[in-house]
């Protein structure tokens, strides 16, 4: 059973539903701060996250890396904590204390013993809610910031995912690198960074989701003692990022010569937005393209001919748009090959249909890590967290099984016809001179 | 309680001791195939290891990289199932399927839910007994760990940590990169992996490890099946790799001049062999160092002077020596800065103490990982099947967490002094021309 979650009122708790042993339950708290909560009565620790509603495609051009800018600098202190306190604080019970900053969302969060909860649930609020953003942090953070930078630029198989969004994207919000570039990053100003904060980090756009051995009443106890003065007044938490105009795409092919190794290459095109129901289908076509080593591609190019260590098919969804790519790293005079192997497949899949076995296989290969996955505190933290940010409802993991088995050889095949024939956008980073690819 | 394991005779169980919920037992089979288990009944999952006592620091130079090769070689098929089939097995059940070779051991493994433990057991039991390790495979798989090798070298903080392995052994086999070389691996013959197969995968060098959902005769069971005709004789098992001369050093200071953003670099020495007793004042010394947010490289590095954005202190053991090192990514006209600082800590911590709040954040670090690691099934899989390969013991998690307990001030001053006032080697990877460095 699936409750909508927008009904409900601040200062009211619901169950949501149950799972296993463990049931999800919800509160709005004054100010429209969400609480969010998993019990896994039969672990023994807890994964505590802080979900804002703000990412890099939120961003005007000229703010261009102020999500992750701003992430790191709520790590260097509050009124009552440095940014070593903050650390040692999670360091002393040997947690795991970390952040990330997405398109759409960011996340920070602590994996503690259950016991050391109180502790991540203070520490982690103190961080998001009342940080000091002082002048002095800004400036150390914009050095650690631009070497950030310069790590992504140096490892290849990382910086292909930025340049491939921009080659599908274009110079928008969704095409533009979430680290933001050198030039945005030494232009931004602390007034500008600390504005971002105050404007964008309230109560109603924050969602604390915690999974573990929890108790849901003390952890709203816990959270509403940490923000304090914050949550006041009657605001409904914002409404999810859903939906929306599709995104124009303006696929390009951009080739970018440097001397590696390898050439890295990702070709693909729009994919499903996060609320599609056709993105059961697409999970499947995904897994018996590239999804796995018994997928095709991987089959095509690295069993059967050696060609690349590195090849697979990946999916990104957001609110409007979507992604299907795929990747392969390989020698330089052996690109064109290479490319020319994964547009068979990419047709192949479009024209005629997967296998029934494959069709069991690629649905068997979403069941099995979906399941495994909730084995993991993390895991369900982020599932039920990023759920309330981003999707009307919270999907009960049977009812994704469920949709998962009722895929179609006919629904995949109608999903490849139009992610596989639409138009493509290609990158390739190597040693290529001016050698041309055309996607 | 812990017990000797060599003194078991094969075609007996014994159970080692009960943690927590779960029991960790073992038997021997005939030909001196280890099984050790261990029941974690909270759970929905299984974790199957198979884990060979063969590494890179067992090949003669002209073998170098024939573990890693003949690891890949595994997964191209048997007498009963083609590499497809392999890997669709496993796919099918959406579980994970994969192996790696290290210096000193070889782990195949699948993580499956509980009731697709017999399927894992099947697969993985047949790639490693009964790989046919075709001249035809062998070949395709030699462009496919060239393609790896290409990948490492494309990503300088991965290619820096084997540079620092040989400026630090030299070329030895603990020096010597995993993944061999170009020249290697071109090098190496059908035959010559076939032979190294032949001669090294025999049951009185392996473990199978087994943590999850799962009943101890049960596994027995299934691995004898599986095993079947190769299970004979009185073999013992092979004794684990203790002790030995310790290794000699003869560390070099070793710059490459690469055109990358970022100038990367480590320092280190020796550190402690796997068995020595003074490993976790080690632990301890290298969280305060360089092992979290709240550590003094961080903290001086990053969080006050924002010249890195990752920066950390790390260890390695071996049955007869051990790594201390230190890694930075930084701007290349700050290298000289950073090491600089790199330095003053080391010296700092060779010198002086650590305060009592660093020694019991580090004492909480080390306890907390170990004990949030242990929710996962393959972390306890690989910590039983590992002991059981290097250790002549497994020490229960509550004798690990008494010895990190124990650790005083003292036992720290003295693991540093011996460690960082060692001889160091250091490697450069960046666009620093001809600049020197000294270690």
């Amino acid at each position: 059973m699936t409750l909508p979650a927008r009904a409900q009122e601040p200062g009211t708790t619901t169950t949501i539903h149950t799972e296993g042993a463990g049931a999800v339950r919800r509160t709005v708290l004054p100010g429209g701060l969400r609480v969010i909560t998993e019990s896994m009565p039969t672990v023994r620790s807890a994964a505590f996250g802080i979900w804002s509603a703000v990412g890099s495609r939120d961003e005007a051009p000229a703010d261009a890396g102020a999500s992750h800018y701003l992430e790191h600098v709520l790590f260097k202190g509050t009124g009552r904590r440095s940014a070593l306190e903050i650390s040692a604080a999670i360091d002393a019970v040997g947690g795991d204390l970390n952040a990330f900053t997405a398109k759409e969302y960011t996340c920070y969060y602590a994996r503690v013993l259950d016991s050391d909860l109180p502790l991540a649930v203070d520490v982690v609020s103190d961080m998001v809610a009342e940080s000091l953003n002082r002048p002095e942090d800004v400036e150390a953070e914009r050095g650690v910031i631009l070497e950030e930078i310069h790590m992504r630029d140096d490892d290849p198989g990382d910086l292909i995912h930025d340049e491939f969004a921009t080659a599908l994207y274009g110079d928008t919000p969704l095409g533009r690198p979430i680290l933001g570039t050198e030039d945005s990053i030494n232009a931004l100003s602390r007034d500008r960074i600390h504005g971002y904060y105050r404007e964008r980090y309230v109560p109603s756009g924050l969602v604390v989701s915690v999974a573990g051995n929890i108790d849901h009443d003390e952890v709203v106890r816990m959270v509403s003692r940490a923000f304090g003065g914050h949550l006041t007044g009657d605001a409904a938490p914002a409404a999810p990022r859903v939906g929306g105009a599709p995104v124009p795409l303006d696929p390009r092919t951009v080739v970018i010569d440097k001397d590696t190794e390898q050439a890295h290459i990702i070709l693909g095109g729009a994919g499903t937005c996060r609320t599609d129901d056709r993105r059961f289908a697409l999970g499947v076509l995904n897994a018996a393209l590239g999804g796995g080593m018994s997928s095709r591609l991987f089959q095509e190019i690295r069993e059967k001919r050696g060609l690349a260590y590195s090849v697979y098919s990946y999916t990104a969804q957001y609110a409007d748009s979507g992604i299907f790519g795929v990747y392969a790293g390989c020698q330089p005079a052996k690109a064109e090959e290479v490319l020319s192997i994964c547009r068979d497949e990419l047709g192949k899949a479009a024209d005629e249909s997967l296998t029934d076995e494959e069709l069991e296989r690629g649905k068997g290969q979403l069941r099995g890590a979906m399941v495994l996955g909730l084995e993991d505190t993390g895991s369900r933290m982020s599932r039920i967290g990023k759920s309330e940010l981003v999707y009307e409802s919270l999907l009960p993991v049977d009812e994704v099984l469920a949709r998962i088995e009722a895929v179609t050889l006919d629904d995949v095949r109608a999903i490849a016809r139009e992610v596989l024939a639409g138009p493509q956008a290609l990158t390739v980073i190597g040693p290529v001179g001016d050698r041309e690819f055309a996607a």
